[in-house]
């Protein structure tokens, strides 16, 4: 026997101005969706509202960095997220022992990361889910944070299990309709899979087609940040030549940013790929994009294969 | 003898999270580029500081709607972004008795709408700066304000000439080279303009070469709402195929908006062209798409002549 998934929550608005997430989950609650699936509950969270409200990503800290089990248990933090994530926390989780077996957290992206399933863990649940919806739908990327923390600041991360499923490029604050339907189609792909996971004696999972024997995922290692001026402004933008590119290798003597002086700058360090390119989100801490490495999982063992 | 133009300024971050037109006045202080025009000064602001501080439009009025004569002199209006209308008149103008003789007031839009310059006058001056710039540089696209008020609230309305120029498609909080460029070369070109201006003996501006006879505009006149549903919420975005279109035409039956079920809605009306596409900017207040139509005007008369 597996352990089943019998409660899921599909979060949106995680930050207030990422807006497919918002108004598909308002969709998916006004039309009801919730009775199309008959072995798990479906429910629904708009997690930042005062920020939906603002139409900021956040007010006071990003809330989406807000849900370490250490942060969640320390009274001193209290900024409006800092509260609303322990508030979240109370009504989704608590954290180690989460009345919700999964959460579907939506974002958007003002970079080219087409359908981003981002894992925070590596277990034979996340890794089948991952590889189903690669199987299922065109132009997914797995990525994974497990490199970079353990106790994970996600808000996805304090249920048993949670993705998060990011689509880009768009505008902050705005909708178009082809990232609406491919965050709804990620999720209507998700779910069914829960329902397969459900209907399966253990954790191998029986789908109507075998996964492939391993999974390909990029993980997030280090981050690059823009090149300032003497008085701490940005002086250079991100290269026109990586500006729409899906996770591009780069690599030593490349061309990375441009002077406002139309100079070009070039990527010095050792070869790796590059994602959140140009991310507006990220500006606030100067970060011009991320950089992340393949990785390949065995579906059967869970360990690395490459 | 025409009356020259002595004192320019230019302006950035009028709206806050337009990042291009303030790092570019940033760039342009910092290199002191006024020095490269010997027979005008150029000065810097950036108009909304705390706007930008927040990475916001704006704090709590549009400060590009904030220059009404009307409204500068009315004492009771003291909003964050009302008094700052009323400190950049002071600087600036006032209006109607302006010490600045030229604003370019630098904008972008997340909507397609290449190298926007916007008039909010037609006269000798305007036509043939605007037809200078087409003449220029590529992917030059004049639009008109005059049919929408006659004591305009932009910024640039309180000098005695003025221009926006507005670049898009870039998102709102995010930098990237080719919209820097574009606004820096129409700036160049607008200054060169002034230079020529001021060493011509009257109004038609001796240039190098001879300008059309009349120059082709968009002329707004009425906006188009996002439909919404019992909630007042949006149920339908712009419809895919309008997204990243430049001044398309509609007409009666052509496809506009997408409901979040899939379904096409069509527009019903007389035929036009559509501006600012899905501008993230607008939905606050559900704005989808603004309405323009062509006009033609002499330069030599100032008349319409379509």
């Amino acid at each position: 026997m597996n352990d089943k998934v019998k409660s899921v929550v599909i979060v949106g608005g995680t930050h207030g101005n990422e807006l497919t997430g918002i108004h598909l989950v308002q969709s998916w609650k006004k039309n009801q969706r919730e009775k199309d699936f008959s072995d798990f509950s479906v429910d629904y969270l708009i997690a930042n509202t005062e920020a939906r409200t603002a139409n900021k990503r956040y007010l006071e800290h990003d809330l989406n960095r807000c849900f370490k089990k250490i942060d969640l248990e320390n009274p001193s933090l209290n900024s409006l997220e800092q509260t609303r994530a322990k508030e979240i926390n109370q009504l989704l989780g608590p954290k180690g022992a989460a009345k919700t077996d999964f959460i579907l957290d939506l974002h958007t992206s003002t970079a080219n990361m087409q359908i981003n399933i981002v894992l925070t863990r590596i277990d034979p649940f996340h890794l089948q889910l991952a590889a189903y919806l690669k199987q299922q739908l065109d132009n997914v990327v797995i990525t994974s944070e497990i490199e970079l923390m353990d106790d994970h600041h996600f808000l996805e991360s304090i249920a048993t299990r949670g993705i998060v499923i990011e689509v880009g490029a768009i505008p902050q604050g705005a909708l178009e309709y082809p990232c609406f339907e491919k965050t709804q189609s990620a999720i209507e792909v998700a779910l069914d899979f829960v329902s397969y996971y459900n209907h399966s004696n253990n954790d191998q999972v029986t789908l109507p087609d075998a996964l492939d024997e391993a999974l390909d995922l990029m993980s997030y290692h280090s981050k690059i940040v823009f090149p300032v001026d003497d008085s701490g402004e940005i002086c250079a933008v991100v290269h026109p030549d990586l500006i729409g590119k899906a996770y591009p290798q780069i690599k030593n003597g490349d061309v990375l940013f441009k002077g406002f002086d139309g100079k070009d700058i070039l990527y010095q360090g050792e070869t790796t790929h590059l994602a959140f390119i140009n991310e507006a989100a990220y500006y606030d801490q100067k970060i011009a994009m991320c950089c992340c490495r393949p990785a390949r999982f065995s579906l059967e063992t869970c360990l690395r294969v490459d």
